[in-house]
Formats: structure tokens, C-alpha cells, sequence
């Protein structure tokens, strides 16, 4: 296996389709998330998103990235007027759903009836997607624009939806077990095998 | 299937083990990357991490979440010192010796020798790790401290170590046909097996 070393400079050198596909897959797997999120109006919008991650147990906190805000920002436009925002799981009987999600249907289009999924509403003021098995309810907790000017979002997780049977007596929700996918790149979908739990790591 | 909602007030009554895997393994798969660093002295260190995630292609940036700063934040405090780090993807053949690096070690100790793995150089002032075929190179470009006192630092990538035939024309890596492992939870590990690629989705 030949391993290829790639420098700034070689960066420099890739088109732009290139670079993006790169960088993207580079930073290995990644959760798969439809968000959902109401306008002020009341209109429900979904969009798929992969840059998602734990940021703390207690408080328990969830973090998004957001790519520089534009007219066609609706998901982080929604949740900095609602704050409000749902994270809901993808299976591979709908991850192609998911993923037409992404296209740029224009405000007024729910994502939700162009993809062919469906609503789910608690108390929040935030649309779940039924098709989820595993769902989380989420208020804006905090923004912060990074150095690109991509946005972090922090939420604070206010309920969860998972199925019973996928969690353990000590906590672990098993998502293999619920069929939950990870991706990859920008475009990329993946089911997975478990090569095994460990315990706590010692000295 | 039975879906349990779980609510803000069913969180405060988990005992701490619990609620620490729920959250952990709550926000789905992740990338695994073992972090390699030097101390100002240049002693190697070597820990995993779950909490990357891309920033972006242009610069080509980075993210790693990192717990609130302690004594035994010997990454973290490496990095703010000597300004690099490196990002290692993990592999079945090793993945035991990367959850391992996870332990307790005291300073002086050197991860590396600690679990059986091995240093690589480059120009960078940080080690690699010799058994992983996907490697980035980074700089310190940010650091920014979240709401709950854990520390997001963004790096630039400097350069990237991959093998030749995983990388697409499109600048695609696959990294399921390089055996990168995605993990789950504090100490769940799994393979990956792919549904698809899909176009770019359009209205």
C-alpha cells in the first residue's frame, strides 16, 4: 500500500470539488442527523447534517456546525429565532430521504412533504421526523462563530425519544442494534459491525 | 417497538455511569482518531479522541472537543504549548491499543511504548502513529472555551498521510476500503459496510 503525502501546497493544487470531497471525508466517520426546525411562522423545515457531537453529560449538551450563514440558512436562521431544534437518528430504509433533504428547496417548501416524511410534534416548538427511532429535543444554549465563519451551535438536550430495547443497564444506547447509519464525506452511507466493547481503560 | 421519552427531569434521576454513557453514545457514531502530541521537552503522548469533526476545505480546518482543563489534560495542554498536534485514524489490527491509550498514564509515561504503538516523524513537532494509513498534521488555528468549560480547538491541516488507492478522482477517501473504524459510546468500536454514495441531491 502505497501511502501519499499531501502538503499546503498540494491543497492549493486540487479543484474545488476535490478539496471539498477531501476535507470532508478526511475527519473519518460521522453521525448522520436530520434537523428539524419550525420557522416563526410556524412552517417545518428538515435538513440533514453531519457535523453533530457530544459535548457534555451534565448539563447534557450537544454540539452542530453550521456553515457560514446565507439567505438559504434556514435550519440555524430557525433555531437563532425559535430556539428550538430537533436531532433525529437515520435508518437505511430512509437515509435516501435524508439525503434529497439537503437539496435547496426554496422557505416556503417543507423538506418534510418534498421528501416524503412525516412530522412528529411533543411540546416543543420543533418538528421530530416520525420515521426516527431515536429523536432528541434540543433549546439553543449557545452560538459561537469560528474562525471560517462557520457557526457552532450548542444545544441543551431536553428529552429524548430511543427504543427500549436498545439500552443497557449501565446507559449505552446500542445503535447498531436500532440500525442507525453513520456517513461519510458529503455523500457517503454506512451501516456498521461491532468489533467489540472495552472496559474502562487502567494503567 | 417500544419508544421511551425521556425527559430533563428523567436525566436528573440517572446515577452518573449511566448518564454518562446515554450521552456519550446519545449523539451516534464517531470518528476515532488517536491525537499525538509533544510536551515543550518532547516527550510524545498519545490519547483517542471522538470529538473531531470537520470545520472546513478552505483553509482546511478541524475541530477536537476536549474536557474541561485538568492536570491530566496532557493533549490538550501539549497542544496550547508546542501549537501541534497529529490526528490518526485507527484500524481493527489496533484498535484495542488506541482504547488503551485512553488509561490514566503519568506524564513521564509515553502512551506509545505504553500500548505497543510507534512514533513517526515528519518536519511537524508532534508525533504520528506509524500503524495508522490515514494521518493529518495540524496547527493550532483557535481555541475557544464552551459553556460547560470544555475547550474546542480548531487546527489547520498542514499536511495528510493516505494511502494511494482509497483516495477517489473526485478526492473522495474511502475510508471503509481503508478499514477506518468508527466508534460509539465511551468503548463501543465498529467496522463500517457501505449502502451507497448518492448524487448531489437536487430540488
Amino acid at each position: 500500500m502505497d501511502i501519499r503525502k499531501y502538503t499546503s501546497a498540494n491543497f492549493g493544487e486540487m479543484d474545488k470539488t476535490f478539496r471539498r470531497n477531501f476535507f470532508n471525508s478526511l475527519t473519518g466517520f460521522k453521525s448522520l442527523t436530520l434537523i428539524g426546525t419550525s420557522s416563526e411562522q410556524g412552517l417545518p423545515n428538515l435538513a440533514p447534517f453531519s457535523q453533530v457531537f457530544h459535548v457534555g453529560a451534565s448539563p447534557a449538551l450537544l454540539g452542530v456546525l453550521f456553515r457560514p450563514l446565507t439567505d438559504d440558512s434556514h435550519t440555524l436562521r430557525n433555531i437563532l429565532a425559535t430556539s428550538f431544534f430537533t436531532c433525529n437518528h437515520v435508518s437505511p430504509h430512509f437515509f435516501e430521504a435524508a439525503h434529497q433533504a439537503s437539496a435547496r428547496y426554496p422557505l416556503a417548501t417543507s423538506e418534510f412533504e418534498a421528501v416524503g416524511l412525516h412530522t412528529e410534534y411533543s411540546e416543543l416548538k420543533a418538528p421530530y421526523v416520525r420515521e426516527s427511532v431515536v429523536r432528541i429535543g434540543l433549546k439553543l444554549a449557545q452560538e459561537v462563530k469560528l474562525i471560517n465563519d462557520t457557526h457552532l451551535v450548542v444545544g441543551e438536550i431536553i428529552e429524548v425519544f430511543a427504543p427500549d430495547n436498545i439500552i443497557g443497564t449501565d446507559g449505552f444506547l446500542d445503535l447498531e442494534e436500532a440500525q442507525i447509519v453513520t456517513c461519510s464525506g458529503l455523500d457517503s452511507y454506512h451501516t456498521t459491525q461491532k468489533l467489540a466493547r472495552l472496559p474502562y481503560a487502567k494503567q
